[in-house]
């Protein structure tokens, strides 16, 4: 019984993550409700964002300037390479302000039952990147999943040929915070083997 | 570290309902992943939709067309009026196809919690609707909750001067399919109390 207006509505804003065809329906009728405060606010924001934002043809993150920023930013590291499978890891290591190198977004993981090959992922341009003789250390820092431990095995054999060329991974532990009784076996036995003497 | 442009999007997705920062975050970067196949599309519908569509200055409505397509439809009961909180409640109705009379939206429920007065609702329309004298039932279906009884009782009384309106509200009960294990005291209550011979 609804216009195809708000049906559009509700279709196009239930293929975002985290909101199925219940909770589109419920944040188009709040849209609806905030329509100069909110709705025409936020349709003008995603149109000149998508006219803005590109991606960085060097590292892959997203950026109104390509190369992006942070490729861009002479007080990192040009030297040290840190490899994610996302865009949203590199926006959580940046938060965390824990990493002052470059990034290498992959646009994904290695997965075989999802059918994502070696060619669907953004690998051939960090070789490049590490061929073209500035790098000096590659930080694997794809998730602690299986299909992320594939990928950065992976990437470590691809990245083999250049001898000169420090290949590392991110450490596994225990959480700061975390409490020994939650956590899992293999995080537990992860923390056994890379114990540290104080 | 993130572009004014991209800073805008999260704030505003994070205003959305069942959306909090992170889940904003993890849209964002769902759109803009997808900006043409979904980023500009949703950015155009919902700038169509904020340009297309007005409240129903009869019933509160959303719509293209004023009155309603619900208060023009001749098929509808126009003696029959049931009374609801919001939309969301006559879209639910809708989909369910449970009734067939016209609709009145108060845009809310009473609650002295949040200060929400009968001012603020959308009484003082239904009381002209019925003062009209077209109208036979009005049918109270506010949720069964203490603000929604609360708001159906203020209601009652406000429509008592009518002595030729029949005032009704939805029966209490079992839900279909509920089971009697699992229901609460109150309801198990309701539905014993309006027990009927079979």
């Amino acid at each position: 019984m609804n216009g195809p207006e708000i049906v559009r509505m509700i279709q196009l804003l239930a293929k975002l993550p985290g909101l199925g065809p219940r909770s589109a329906r419920r944040a188009t009728l709040h849209l609806l409700k905030k329509r100069e405060a909110l709705m025409r606010p936020l349709a003008q924001a995603l149109g000149q964002a998508a006219d803005a934002i590109r991606t960085c043809t060097v590292c892959g993150n997203f950026d109104t300037v390509d190369p992006c920023t942070v490729c861009r930013d002479d007080r990192r590291d040009a030297a040290t390479i840190c490899v994610i499978a996302d865009v949203a890891d590199l926006w959580a290591m940046e938060r965390g302000h824990v990493f002052n190198g470059r990034y290498h977004v992959l646009g994904g993981t290695l997965s075989a039952l999802d059918g994502v090959g070696p060619e669907d992922l953004n690998i051939a341009a960090l070789v490049a990147r590490v061929r073209s003789g500035s790098v000096n250390e590659v930080i694997l820092a794809t998730n602690a999943t299986v299909d992320g431990q594939t990928t950065a095995h992976y990437i470590a054999d691809r990245l083999a040929e250049f001898a000169s060329v420090k290949v590392s991974r991110l450490a596994h532990g225990l959480p700061v915070g975390g409490e020994i009784d939650h956590l899992d076996d293999g995080t537990l036995s992860a923390a056994f083997k890379a114990r540290r003497v104080v």
